[in-house]
């Protein structure tokens, strides 16, 4: 039909229950008005119209149509499906973000985020209804994201990083599957990916992730620290590249001490790492030290760690700055013999 | 002295000996002329130029000042530095580039890469020396790439997805520490992050990256199988989501059925699997399944495939499109015991 998507509040569609040809008391119990089809219709319609075809049932959905008395502006019937933008802003600085994020961000009536974020964003942010949240706000952030949306709003829900990897994208989707909101599993969500911490430190020192490597997050807060030391053991079994996401806490200390005593167990005291701050921010750091020298005091909570492989390698630029690069392979073939 | 910096080779110096207060024979037999910061100075003064400071050392530099008779264009002195920018444009779609990317590639002078990148490019690569290779050619890829920007042009290096994932980033350190030429490691590298597959499927389907995962690439060529098959165990131990790059190819194909194997030893054969293709691309299909039906046929060259940890959840909206994503933690704690 070529007509833009519109829809009611089951309190307006329970408005019109004395005009409905089959109200029903079961989806009244289910969802609050006695009837959907019929009603939206009406409601559309408006008071001077009426009811020309009756609800009429597919598998997958019920159809009515009402007559309205003049031509109807869609614009003014119900609301629009509202819509969820999840942004993965990378790091912050606005020349790593993608330009769909910007697009989106540009587009939405409301933001919500950690206010940090949301500052980061800069005049993308201006004009926009800011819902700001604080650490650790996370269930709630995404609640009202959620919430904004489902009342037709559109909104971009701001992560750091990648929106997927260690932000609100597991949390949105727990929610949206287990939270008992049908209006939230209504809502239109389109994710954005972002560059993540990882490899905003890897494009700055090198290549240390140019072979295999996993990510783990330190922080015991969601998850058992038995369940984490599993997966620091496994990594270093596996000879993977690790980039460590949430290394510490002001009261959660000794658990990159016990991953380093995990990792030396399976590869050199000299094998490189990586400590990436604030990156891609204004004071961002980059250092370079060992597995062997890596003491906690050096990392805090805005610190990326990304320890080597065993086949990592470090080297020093004429003007002295360093690189590490883990080789695509093992030992060194001639091109003659890879192809 | 806000000047910029302008750099001469051996061969031009070296032309410089005649005139030079301090000739060394071990200079010479190192780079190729009798001497630098002399030379340099001279060569940028011309004809009509003498040396007025002779060559003096500190521990990182030498230097000497030469007076030309004229006023000089820094411009017309020598050549610039080469500079080098490793691009990583994502999985295809511009509006998922970073715009520091766009900006080098703009800034370029010479495009190189395997001809399907810069295809992908567009518009952006409008007007460049164009330096096509196939796939298997990475290694001729990278060594050209340098060649140029030794020369002092201004070289992009596109890859596809992250640069420094399973991309070029780790062959141009190995062969800047290991190339043996000094000349490749005085050129100017700058490395701009993207967005790799595993991102651009994760942000389709979901949150499946929602907790910790690793990354594995399947391919033998670089990388002994025993090597391999260690880490997709540990993968399987450590309960990681692991994405596979490069699962198979057309002589490759068992390596992908031995890796869902060992897998299935510690993981529901119920697991999500996602099998993203042409991602962010014209023909892009995302498909779900699970571990237990994962066969070798669903999966060809150009795709991801993801595999869900034993956490991983598989839902499908009311539209019917399926989604996945990796709770945060283990187990459901109520918003207050999170604090």
């Amino acid at each position: 039909l070529g007509l833009p998507l519109r829809v009611f509040d089951p309190a307006t569609l329970e408005a019109e229950t004395p005009r409905l040809a089959n109200p029903s008391e079961l989806v009244f119990r289910e969802i609050g008005c006695h009837g959907v089809a019929e009603a939206a219709a009406l409601a559309a319609a408006g008071e001077g119209g009426r009811l020309v075809v009756e609800k009429r049932k597919s598998r997958r959905a019920t159809c009515a149509v009402a007559e309205a008395p003049a031509i109807l502006d869609p614009e003014r019937i119900g609301r629009k499906r509202g819509t969820l933008a999840l942004i993965g802003m990378g790091p912050g600085r606005a020349d790593w973000r993608a330009p769909e994020a910007d697009r989106l961000i540009a587009a939405a009536t409301d933001l919500v985020g950690y206010s940090l974020y949301i500052d980061l964003l800069g005049p993308a942010a201006a004009g926009k209804a800011r819902h700001d949240y604080r650490l650790g706000e996370e269930e709630l952030r995404v609640r009202a994201a959620l919430d904004l949306a489902a009342e037709g709003r559109d909104v971009a829900l701001i992560c750091s990083g990648d929106a997927g990897i260690y932000a609100m994208g597991s949390l949105l989707w727990e929610l949206i599957e287990r939270g008992g909101r049908p209006d939230w599993r209504r809502v239109e969500v389109t994710t954005v990916p972002g560059i993540s911490a990882m490899q905003a430190a890897a494009s700055r020192i090198g290549a240390p992730l140019g072979h295999d490597f996993c990510a783990i997050s330190l922080s015991d807060l969601m998850t058992p620290w038995p369940a984490i030391e599993r997966r620091i053991a496994a990594a270093a079994q596996g000879d993977f590249v690790v980039a460590f996401y949430n290394p510490v806490s002001q009261r959660r200390r000794f658990q990159l001490a016990r991953a380093r005593e995990i990792l030396l167990a399976h590869r050199p005291a000299a094998t490189p790492v990586v400590l990436g701050r604030n990156l891609g921010r204004d004071g961002e750091t980059l250092t370079v030290t060992t597995l062997g020298e890596l003491t906690v005091d050096m990392v805090d909570m805005l610190t990326l760690v990304l320890v080597g492989s065993s086949e990592s390698r470090a080297l020093t630029l004429g003007d002295g700055t360093p690189r590490v690069y883990t080789p695509r392979g093992y030992g060194d073939k001639p091109e003659a013999q890879r192809a």
